[in-house]
Parts: structure tokens; C-alpha cells; sequence
């Protein structure tokens, strides 16, 4: 193809996803904070490290930062390509989507809130999901190009709706969370084998990514690894309450997990990896969950 | 194998799982509260349609009632063959199982709690899945017998432990069904197309049984075919309430999930499908979910 | 004194509320949306029903409008006198106030969220609280307007303050109502007689004032008044949920009260009081609270 | 009069209540575990300090223990007089009042679950409230003596009733305190003076016990006297999710709270005031509550 791809961040997960972009495409710009890492990818993997506003001047432009404030601030800072699009992987916040959207039009830039699932294992082998709001025929022309990087990709809706869904599926995963510890608790002061327990759940109607995954392999096994962190989990299901709270809708169970995520984050040290939310059932029920 | 079986109890799980015992067992008794559904079941499978005292004078004798308390008032009127293993499918309530087995004890018998989960495709297939409860040897010799049944077959702990088990499945089962709806109605009131998202959110850490299986099947379709009674699942997790109750924990999401099927329950008319709770729900926001 | 005084908004509180600023002050106008009233007003008690032009030209301006957003527009439309003291009664948003303060102050006026509590018959009474938030000498100034009106007026912060503690006790009163719903459907469905249970509850450690007054003067005896929408105790409690999620607090009750009021909200009709929310307990249990 | 009176279980409370017996009956019996204690209150009193066996000849029978436990087991150890009432103001089990009426009164002797409320300065000033359940020929008859030790005495219901009532009181207290903390909370994270606002909120619609009295007296000058220990909440709003769950009720908010007072009681040392409830919240949140 001919057209020029940027991508904007290169974090744990941006520095894996642009990595497959050279595959399908022959002008491939990366932009980082620290120029280091831009030249690194490149070297690596055949991308050209340019500066901001080389790579906001390409056809289609990635961004994956840490929140949608960064990318706000970013968007402001430069002069976009009239016609390009903006794909945002950022787990950002809908209602940031739903104002820069319109403001790029008027620039004549096409905005996407694109954000994926499947951490970076999922970035490595280009098996991420991508949950895409914003206009369908910047979607389609913007597919490709998400097709290097990710197996399922889908258009959720208009602006702020792929936020929405990824919010969505983070409240999810913590009150599944939050679900499990409740249930091994119970079953561990009942004397019952967890593990044993955990194999019949995940072959029954009570499975969830959370039974079959999360609690296995990290918190029966008490090693509680530092990938995704339970500050983002609370910023994420925030997020989630804000989104009920503007439609004026009664969600009980996802305001009373938000509140137990919240006070999990609170009690735990910066960093701690969100599994360690089982730990503040651990105290609150004097167990533990192994 | 020379041991005698029996079947108590041809209702729709326990007609098709005796149906498999004859492939393994040639002396197979079955019996049931009305003689003629015994009778068909002997003349379609090989089995023998035989008396109540009969039948609990096999070495296994497996039951699958409604309730613990059916079973107590069974096992209360007839004199059981000493050396037998009785193996009560019944989704029951794990102080009963506390209670039969020590009084079976004292007259031979060893009882174990073995609950399964898989619906009656998994009993018809064979597929089922068994969390028993119970002395492991008693495990041990009722094995065979069960694997004609099932595919995954587990010994979870000491009396109890099984129903306890199955009654921590239907509660996490519950509470992601209340998570799955206020998460759909949260993404249907921001305009996100529902069949999209949860295509994402199941390749996602947000899946769950029911995020892959009941919404899409039962809820966005509105079919909500009536295969598992709303009732019995607040049942179900009133018994998982009672087990927080019993060791003093806290759990709150438990505690508030517990309330809405409850709610649900009684909102709903008699005999409706579990899935209905999301009715509730679309009450509640004035939406619909799907 | 020689101050000139303002009241903007005669609804059923403001109304009440201006009747008594005439005998501390000789200026005192008055100005509503509907003229009508503001020259009633002005026959009934010697105010002086004036220009909106010239009520903001008083040396304190008082406000009542139904929302922080009818304030605020109120507010962009007029030139209001530099060194003037405005004092909002409206229940409003602490965010909106945390904005006023410094756009006005700019102008030469400041501004005090003082919204009020004590319902109509307080405000007839001049018996209401004012729970005020701003500068402490612009209360000091407003104080003897505010006692013509009120009799306890208690400066409790910065801007944003009164509106603060306005939405937290709208919030407990809301905690208070559900509490004492589930409460009384608990007693009722175990037989127990819920007039004498209340006075016992009253005179103890249980006691609020839903128990000593809500519930027996709206819900026992089936009246419901109209007096205070439960659409607006939805809006209220959002409020204050909207404060929880700002400081990134835990604070499970509320969330899950503001989750159930919500739900009560969309279920009842438009302009069903508060005490309604009963009703949907009774719904929910099949039972009625009297 | 001439009936005889007998009291038995001379605590804390116990002690202070029987003292007022002698003003209104001239035969009055005492009973304690520790013969010490009985022979102390006889001596400063004027009762008289009798054996087990003698206490429960008396026409009236006051029991006064730490739990129904304590009281079944006494009740089953005597032989208790033909015609006597057995007034037990232990704070007990609905489930327990149901069984022992029915058991006592084949001997003869009529049951009344009669808790009281007041605390010790209650017991102390004769001003308890007694809520009592059980047969109304008794309840009259009893009504004298109770009415030397209370106030405030009301026939609530049938057997259980009057633990009914204490134990919905009770939970009722735990969910106010926990709203309290928890809109404490939000007002300090704003700045708020908590002083001011409860002294607003105890003049509006938000009052209750907790915020007029155990917040200002115990949580907010850090005293946290232990005089009602979170344990023995813990218990009684046990009790009262027990009456919940029997009448397969929904009631979300007493659920929560429950939990909410579980995990407190497990974090706190043995002993502790239920105020210190708050410091929970102080941790979950990050602030304290003053």
C-alpha cells in the first residue's frame, strides 16, 4: 500500500503494535517522548523514527498514551494533516471523545477511539481485539492497517462508544474479580479444595475469564504479577460509573464493585497488580485465598 | 463389573443420566415416583424398573431430587443395604449433606454429596460435570459408575463440600449475570451496538459464561427459553448467602447480587427463565437489552 | 438598616422566604420569571416588585431557582453591581459554585452557595438552616438577611461547602428511606406490628428521621404528599455520588442507595414524592409497608 | 403487690435494672453465676439472693443473658414454676423466642422476648424501652414490673417479635453509621468543616441517632469509648439479614451494610466500639473523620 502510518507512543504496548505495521506497509513513522526508544524500534524493526510533527503530517496516526488527557494535550499541540485519520488505542474516557472528534473535523481530520484488549502477549503476536468508535468510512479505511496488529476488530458505534465498551469490559473483569474472591472465600472457610473447586466452576455456567485465568494464575499461586495495575483498574471502572451516572442509570452492582475497587486501591501499595484486590479480602475476612 | 446400581429419581437431568449406566453396569435398577416413567425408562435403556426398597438395596445408589429435604424424608423411610455408597445428585444445601452423612455412617452406608452442572445436553452427552463431597474412598468406588455419566469428576472435600460448590457456581453465575445486563444497559443508553461489544468484551478479560452465552442467546434475541427457573437460581443463591452467613465473612457483592435475584424472583411471573432478570433490569432504566 | 435587598425566584420556598426580609430591611425587591407573582408578592408583604436589571443592583441578591444551571444562565445575563453579595439558595452543584465564585469575584461581587433546609413550613416559619459555602466575610455581611429567613446559619467552607453538605444529608435522608423500608418489610413479613415497632425504633438507637417522621406520616398511613419529588432526591443523591467519584472515595451505601433511588425514580410517575420509593420495595417483596 | 419477682443474670445491665424492682414489689429474687454479685445487689438493694432453683418459683421471671444460647440452656436445666411469665430481655434470636415459647408454655409458663434498649444510663434512670413479643394476657401481666425499669413499653407481635424489632433497630443503627462515615467522608476529601455540617444536617431531613449523637460524641473527638462492642453489632445485624433471608426478602441495602459491618468487626481488635466502624472507612478512603 501506499499510504503513510505513524504511531504515536511507544509503551509496553505501542512499541509491540507498530512493530507489525512495516508487514503491510512501507512508510512507517514512530514518535516517542523519549527519542531513544523511536530509534531502538527502528533499528529493530525497519520503522523510521521522525519527529511530532513528521509523523502527524502521515495518513493514518496511531496514538497509544496513558490517558486521554495526553492525547488532548498532544492533538493541541500540533498541526494534523487535513484528510488524515486518528486512530486512539489509548484506554481513554468517551466523553474526551466525543469533543475531539468534532474539533478534528473541522481540521478535516477523522478521529478514532480504537482501544484494544489482549495485553502484551495479544500486542506481540498481532492478536489484539480493537473496540472502534467514530464514523464508519474512517473505520474502514483505517482497518488495514488495524488488521496488521489485531485478530478481532470491530465497530462498536460513533464517537466515544469504543471507550465505552473497553470501560465496559474493565468493570466487568473487576467485579468478576471481585465476584471470585467472594466465592473462593466462602468455599476456602467451608474447608473446600479452591483449586479442585476452580477446575468444576470453569467447566460450569459460573466461568469467567476471572475463574479460569485471574485467580489461578495469579492469586492461588500467590505471585500476584505487576501487569496491569489496580489503580487503572479503579481509574478504569470509574470511568464505567461515569458513564451510568450520565444516562441516569441504576447499576447497583457496578457502583458497589467501583467502591471496593476503589478502597482496594486505596489499602494497596503504588503498582500492585489488580489481583491484589483479593488481598483486601484476605484482610477484611481474615483468610487466604489459596 | 459385578456391582449393582440403582437410580432415584428420573426427572429431567436423572432420566438421562441413568440412561448411561447400562454401557458399564449390567445389574442397573432404576425407580421414580411414578412407576410408568421407570417402566420406559427400563424398556428404552435395559435398566430394571424395581421397588423403592429394592433399589436402595444396590451397592451405588445415586439420587437426583429436587431438594435436600426430599432426599432427607427419602432416605428417612427405607432401610439401606449397608456397604452402600449413596450419591445425591440433588443441587442441595451443604448442612443437610453435614447432617445425612454422619447418619448414614452409623448404618454402613457412606454418603456422598455430588452435584453436577452441565444441563440436560451434558447429562444426554455424558459430558456432565460432577463436585462431590465426601469420603475419598467412598470417591474412589463410586468413580466408575459417575464417569459413565460424566467428563470431569472431582473430589472437592469433606461432606458438604460438593453442594457447596454448586451453590458458589450459580452465585458467581448470578452475579455476572447482573453485571453482564447493567454493563449491556450502560453501553445500550451511550447509542454502542450490543452484538458488537460483547463480540469484543468476549475475546476481552471482561468474558464470562454469560457474556459469551446467555446474553447473546437468551437475552439480545428475546427468546429467554424457561431451562432454569428463576426461583431455583434465587434459591441457589440464598444457599451461597446462608455459607457467608454461616462463617461470618464478608462478601459484599454476594450479599447485594443475593437481593436482586431475589428481587427478580418475585417481580417475575412463576416458572420464568433465569435470564428474565434482565426484564428486571430494563425496568429499572427504562431500556431494553438488545 | 440601610442595605438594599434582592430575592430572585419566588417558587413555593422563595416565595415564603422574602415575606420576612422586609422586617429587617426597608429596601427589599423581588423579581420572578412570571411578573404575576412578583407584584403579589409585593402587596402581600411591601416588597417591590421590580426590573431584573434592578434586582441585581441591590447590595444582596438572593437566588431560589430550581437548578445550579438556571443560575448560571441567569448570571451570564446581567450586569450585577461590583461590591454586591450574592447568595444562592438554590440546591445546587458544588462544581457549579466552585465556577461562580471567581467569575463573579472578577466582576466585584461574591458569591455564597447557601442552599437551605426546612421545607415550606420553615421557610413560612423563618425557621430554616442555611448551610453556607464562600468567603467568610461575605457571610458575616449576609448574616442578619439570612436571619430574617432562617434560625441556625452555619458557614461550613469554601464555595462548593453548602452545596456539598446540602447533597450529603439529601443523601442520608435517602439512605435513611431505603434503610427504613427494608427494615419495616423485614418486621412486616415476620408478623410484627409496625406502628409500635417505629415508636420503640424512635425512642432507640435505630431512630432518624425517616423512622420518626417519614414512614409514619407518608408510608404507613398510604398519603404519599407531594411535597419533594423523587426525581429531584435522584438528582440530589447524584450529586453527591458525583462528589464520592471527584475525590476517588470508596463509599459502598451511597452508591448502592444511589443506584436504588435511581431505579425508584424510573419507576414511578413524574412528580411522585420521595416517600414513593417505598412502593417500589413493595414490588420488589411483594408485601405492603403499613 | 404480691407477686413474687425474680431476676436473673445480674450484668451490666442486669444489675442496674433489678435495683428498681423493690419500689414496686416487696418480693424480689436475684440470681447471678457469681453468687458474689447477687449478694451485692441484695445487699444494696433489698432483694434477696437466692438459688437458681428458688428464682424460677417466682410469679415473674426476668432473664437478663449475653445470648438465646445461654438462655436455652438455663431454661432446659430447671424446673421452672407452673403459671410463672418468663420476661427475657436478652437481646436474642426471633428463631429461638419461636421455639422456647411453645416448649415453655406445655409447662405452663408463658414467654416474652422482651429486649430493651437505653443502655446502661437507661437501665440506670428506669428509662428503657421494652419491645416485647409474645401472648398479650402475659405481656399485661408483666407490664408492672417492666414498667418499674422502663419508660417506653410496647407489645410488638408474637413470639420473636420483640427480637425482631431489636434486631432491626440495631441494623438500622450499623447502616446509619455507615452512611454517616461514608458522607463524612465526602464532605472532608471537599474541605468541609464536619462540626458545622452535622450541626446542619442534625436541623435537616438527614438526622439520625449516629449523626446527632455517635459521630460528634465518639468518631469526631477520636474518643471511641467502648461501651457497645462492633462485635456484638456484627451479630446483631447477623441476625437481622437472617430474618432477611427467611422471608426470601430483597433488601439490598441492609445486605451491604451487613457485609460492611462483618469486615469491620474481623479488621478491628476484640472489644472495640461499633464507632470504631469509622476507622475502616478512614483507611478505605485515605483521611480521617474529624
Amino acid at each position: 500500500m501506499t499510504q503513510s502510518i505513524s504511531f504515536i507512543g511507544l509503551g509496553a504496548m505501542g512499541y509491540r503494535m507498530a512493530s507489525h505495521l512495516p508487514k503491510a506497509f512501507s512508510d512507517v513513522r514512530v514518535w516517542n517522548r523519549t527519542t531513544e526508544k523511536a530509534q531502538k524500534h527502528a533499528q529493530e524493526f525497519g520503522t523510521h523514527a521522525v519527529s511530532l510533527e513528521n509523523a502527524v503530517q502521515a495518513d493514518i496516526i496511531f496514538s497509544c498514551l496513558p490517558t486521554s488527557q495526553d492525547v488532548e494535550k498532544l492533538v493541541a499541540s500540533v498541526h494534523i494533516k487535513s484528510g488524515a485519520i486518528w486512530v486512539d488505542c489509548t484506554s481513554g474516557v468517551p466523553e474526551s471523545a466525543r469533543n475531539l472528534a468534532p474539533i478534528l473535523l473541522e481540521k478535516g481530520v477523522q478521529y478514532l477511539d480504537a482501544p484494544v484488549s489482549g495485553q502484551t502477549i495479544g500486542a506481540e503476536n498481532a492478536t489484539l481485539t480493537f473496540m472502534v468508535g467514530g464514523q464508519k468510512t474512517a473505520f474502514d479505511r483505517a482497518l488495514p492497517a488495524m488488521q496488521t496488529m489485531g485478530k478481532l476488530i470491530k465497530h462498536v458505534g460513533d464517537s466515544g462508544a469504543g471507550f465505552a465498551v473497553k470501560a465496559v469490559n474493565n468493570m466487568l473483569l473487576a467485579i468478576h474479580l471481585c465476584a471470585a474472591c467472594e466465592g473462593a472465600s466462602t468455599l476456602k472457610s467451608h474447608g473446600v479444595n479452591l483449586q479442585e473447586a476452580f477446575d468444576c466452576i470453569n467447566a460450569s455456567s459460573g466461568q469467567s475469564g476471572v475463574t479460569s485465568s485471574v485467580l489461578p494464575n495469579r492469586v492461588f499461586n500467590r505471585s500476584f504479577p505487576s501487569t496491569f495495575a489496580l489503580s487503572l483498574l479503579a481509574k478504569d471502572t470509574g470511568i464505567a460509573l461515569d458513564l451510568v451516572r450520565e444516562s441516569k442509570l441504576s447499576a447497583p452492582i457496578i457502583a458497589a464493585s467501583q467502591s471496593l475497587v476503589q478502597a482496594a486501591s486505596h489499602l494497596s501499595e503504588d503498582g500492585s497488580d489488580f489481583s491484589t484486590l483479593a488481598k483486601m479480602y484476605e484482610s477484611m475476612n481474615k483468610l487466604t485465598i489459596e
